[in-house]
């Protein structure tokens, strides 16, 4: 519908996708229209910091009717690519994998886990949901016939760089990382990172110089 | 030994711990010196970067010496707060849950759980590691007697709310939350929240909008 032709601050992008969680529900509940008040207060932000957020894409809404909850759904499903079901695969299936290899949250946003790896032999074959664990030696032959885009690294540290030129090569395009590891990749790679540790160190700061 | 009079950025407090991170692995190898040239490359930033980041403790380092790897460790581990154990519980045992309850990277940075809770009978009882997930009706008593500061919650979005309610009345004041619901608590206590299906969508935007 609308497509912006400007950079998005991930900050901006990390909102959109939490406006489209309570757009989902507000639709759920029958809900038709709703205002920019409503969704900052969902959200934990400013109704200004909401107009500011959708006037990328251009004018949505009218003043005092608020906006129309389905196409602000279906606008900002299409501005995050999400229009299109995106498969994805899990390589490592250790606890965090195989959590992630059936966390709900995944598929109700459409990305859909299409295969678990691991290079451990005592792992593959272990059944996770409908997904049974696969050898990581078949990741090229199945990344060539899927053709996912995105992959989750649930590896350990050592394992993960040379996890990462693989599946690259392969045709990998986009990396979320639980390995505590920094991960180099081509131009054009996207690659994110979450450390659980990390997460915590911030609270112990925040918490030591309150 | 130094302590920062301002306030630092998140961002900084999140190379710091990544730094750390590769002084305990130069330490383990047996590096005594290490320059800001080698902390950049392994942390994936500039070595002015690093010499910004680490000037705000005052002065470490000697030009051309580089940096004492057990001076810097001891220097950020005082500064993020982690000279002290931080005793952590983790509220849900669910899959995420579960699997973050026996997270060795928590121990191994200082962060131990000392305690699983979930309102399921079923779930109840249930050995994780060398922790049995105890009843949710418990988290009073239980945060009145060892006093943790921090918890992690993996509950589903409507129950989080009054969760955070209850253990924050009970002492918490640093919350890390994958439950994907926005939450609120009075000024002094932290809240991060970990959304992995909006990790997944930044880099949908980012694959859309080359």
């Amino acid at each position: 519908m609308h497509s912006p032709t400007k950079h998005i601050a991930e900050s901006t992008v990390r909102r959109l996708s939490l406006y489209l969680r309570f757009l989902e529900e507000f639709e759920a509940r029958g809900q038709t229209t709703v205002s920019s008040g409503e969704l900052a207060r969902s959200g934990g932000t400013t109704s200004a910091q909401v107009r500011k957020d959708l006037s990328f894409f251009g004018s949505f809404g009218k003043r005092g009717l608020g906006y129309g909850v389905r196409d602000l759904l279906t606008s900002i499903r299409e501005i995050l690519g999400l229009e299109q079901p995106w498969p994805v695969i899990i390589i490592g299936a250790g606890k965090i994998g195989a959590a992630l290899a059936q966390y709900r949250g995944f598929t109700s946003r459409g990305f859909h886990v299409v295969g678990v790896y691991d290079s451990d032999p005592a792992k593959v074959g272990m059944q996770l949901g409908a997904l049974s664990v696969r050898a990581d030696r078949d990741l090229e032959r199945d990344i060539a016939e899927h053709k996912p885009r995105m992959a989750v690294l649930a590896v350990p540290a050592e394992a993960a760089q040379p996890i990462v030129d693989r599946i690259v090569a392969a045709g990998i395009s986009a990396i979320l990382s639980f390995a505590p590891a920094p991960l180099h990749a081509p131009e054009g790679v996207k690659i994110r990172a979450v450390n659980m540790a990390t997460e915590l160190e911030i609270l112990a700061y925040s918490l030591t110089h309150p």
